[in-house]
């Protein structure tokens, strides 16, 4: 089964493409999956926030039994905060400058507050930011992504900064970006998450500290590294999935639950356009995945390149949309997408029945 | 001289990063630039507003001469209306579904609309939603940038089909898309401008079409075509400049002024990572540029890859920002980076003066 939509919806006169469609029962199916698979394995789940951005997908999401979420941004704890979501873990190396202590202080006193640390500066400034109002930190091992984080043998002295300043360290967390690097990466990088994460608890424990926490995460990685210790998974895209996670193997195509829907505007010997540019699909891409998306319905279309309302798409050898046709598109990776839209349209059981802020959108900082 | 800021600003508690940052200096000195260039030529200035999407920028452009302005969707139309700029060209080949011909009309009562076509059917179909309420429409060609557009030699058949469908045909449009496809591009995409609109012209004029416009756009080929008979240009990008534009030779390093205001917020090794990703930077880029964006305080840099909120930047053998250090990034295309952010930070005379929004952001449909 391909992501797809009834007709009834897809060409409902109260769609104003290009919109975002939420398959609810595809969701909620999703999550419920994630969430068995993590139950069966004893780790808990605490999703990323940063895909959805949405109060209501949050709440379903713990109603299902995640033990929290994680965000990437304070202002994405600040709006989840508003939302009534109050156990959060900012998985990000914080810079505490005066802007941002002052308000990480009047939210951090409204939630249970954990925060990335992957630096001795950082901590200390944190701890100076948060003035006892955190429950506590991790600090973020570089298990092979090469982003953020420290190697597991520094954990340590981040460990100790952070506890000087006052702060209580609560583990090690990781995220092992490198398995999203070509079709087949996963499993390896997650191995390095559990060996990262292994190492640097040990390293933790050797040091005196009573930090529990393991927290691993990405989509294409969470099932294969929630075992041997792990105590938590942060996948985020597996609640909508995307063209990308499909091409992965990390998630199967009837689970992708959010689609740009969008109008054929014109039409010429070997090419159509679609109204869904860059500014609805982005430039994301994988040198591995030809082109910005994936049409379900027309599967040997390219969506060759993007301008800001322009998608210009070769139709290949398979058949083609006509002018004025709205088509499925699913994007290749579905978290920017979500921050250019204000809300989206939600479909239960085949109908229309509500449109859904993006409540956190546009709030990177 | 390289875009910066003031340390006064740039350090100022008020931004909290990331955000944009408007140089209403540098951007009025490029608002008077283009239009005493075109004034030169004689010909018509209507800037894109999907740069900037900003009544407030907006108004600057016709205070300081523009014609009107251009767009690219109706959901633009319906903001710059609503900010009270009512002289508008929806440059797209809009496919007035039902929803959006109820919108069109709503709103095309309000001001002064010309919109674009590329097909018989679209001109039927817009015939019919508009109901009179249009001042007319423009034929698109397509002059080599193979986008939407019908070639020249079949402007007269779309032409005939709006003016059966009741709209009055004002002229021709064209963009040189392929301006952009590499230093060097954007001379050749111009001759191919003022060619295509030519010969399109010259066909409606031949088949009784009183039709005068010949309207021109983009950046790199606004002054390249502005001449021999053209009537009007369109560029966008020029009001805030980008490092794709700078690259290009369109815009000089001391015209950028928007540009992103980033913090260093993880150090290791070779490379640093700004809270500067992919939900503000966007993943917009050329083969012929390396990375997503340009430090020009640190011009070894090369930002390397982007994840949702992680720029991992390469340091290579120049200078590094320190931990904390917060820096000017230049985004390498700046429409779809606006279109991210609610509001920008605006400075004149080196300081903060005000916090202006961003007034059609998301509004793609």
């Amino acid at each position: 089964m391909t992501p797809d939509l009834p007709t009834s919806v897809l060409d409902a006169p109260d769609l104003q493409t290009p919109c975002l469609v939420l398959d609810l029962d595809v969701v909620s199916g999703s999550i419920a999956e994630m969430q068995q698979a993590m139950d069966a394995r004893g780790v808990a789940l605490r999703p990323h926030a940063k895909t959805h951005k949405s109060v209501a997908v949050g709440r379903l999401q713990v109603a299902a039994g995640a033990s929290g979420l994680t965000v990437g941004t304070l202002g994405e704890v600040e709006v989840l905060v508003d939302g009534g979501l109050t156990d959060l873990f900012l998985a990000y190396p914080l810079w505490a400058d005066e802007g941002k202590a002052r308000r990480l202080r009047a939210v951090a006193d409204r939630c249970r507050l954990r925060v990335g640390v992957d630096s001795i500066e950082g901590a200390m400034r944190l701890g100076r930011a948060a003035e006892g109002s955190l429950e506590g930190v991790l600090v973020e091992v570089d298990s092979g992504g090469h982003r953020t984080g420290v190697p597991s043998d520094a954990v340590v002295q981040v460990a100790r900064a952070a506890d000087a300043a006052g702060l209580r360290v609560l583990g090690v967390f990781t995220h092992g970006g490198h398995g999203y690097d070509a079709p087949g990466a996963s499993a390896g990088a997650a191995d390095d998450e559990v060996r990262a994460l292994t190492e640097a608890s040990g390293a933790l424990r050797l040091a005196g500290f009573d930090a529990p926490v393991r927290s691993a995460g990405s989509t294409p990685t969470a099932i294969g590294s929630a075992r041997d210790g792990m105590t938590e998974e942060r996948p985020g895209t597996y609640v909508y999935g995307d063209r990308q996670q499909v091409a992965l193997g990390a998630c199967r195509a009837e689970r992708v639950g959010l689609v740009v829907v969008a109008t054929v505007v014109s039409v010429t010997a070997g090419r159509f356009v679609l109204d869904s540019g860059a500014k609805t699909l982005t430039k994301d891409g994988k040198p591995w995945m030809a082109g910005y998306g994936w049409l379900p319905r027309y599967p040997e279309v390219v969506v060759r390149s993007l301008s800001d309302y322009h998608a210009v798409c070769d139709i290949g050898d398979g058949s083609a949309p006509a002018l004025g046709e709205r088509v499925v598109v699913v994007p290749n990776h579905v978290c920017p997408v979500v921050d250019l839209f204000d809300a989206m349209w939600v479909v239960e059981g085949g109908r229309l029945m509500g449109h859904w802020p993006i409540d956190a959108r546009g709030r990177s900082a």
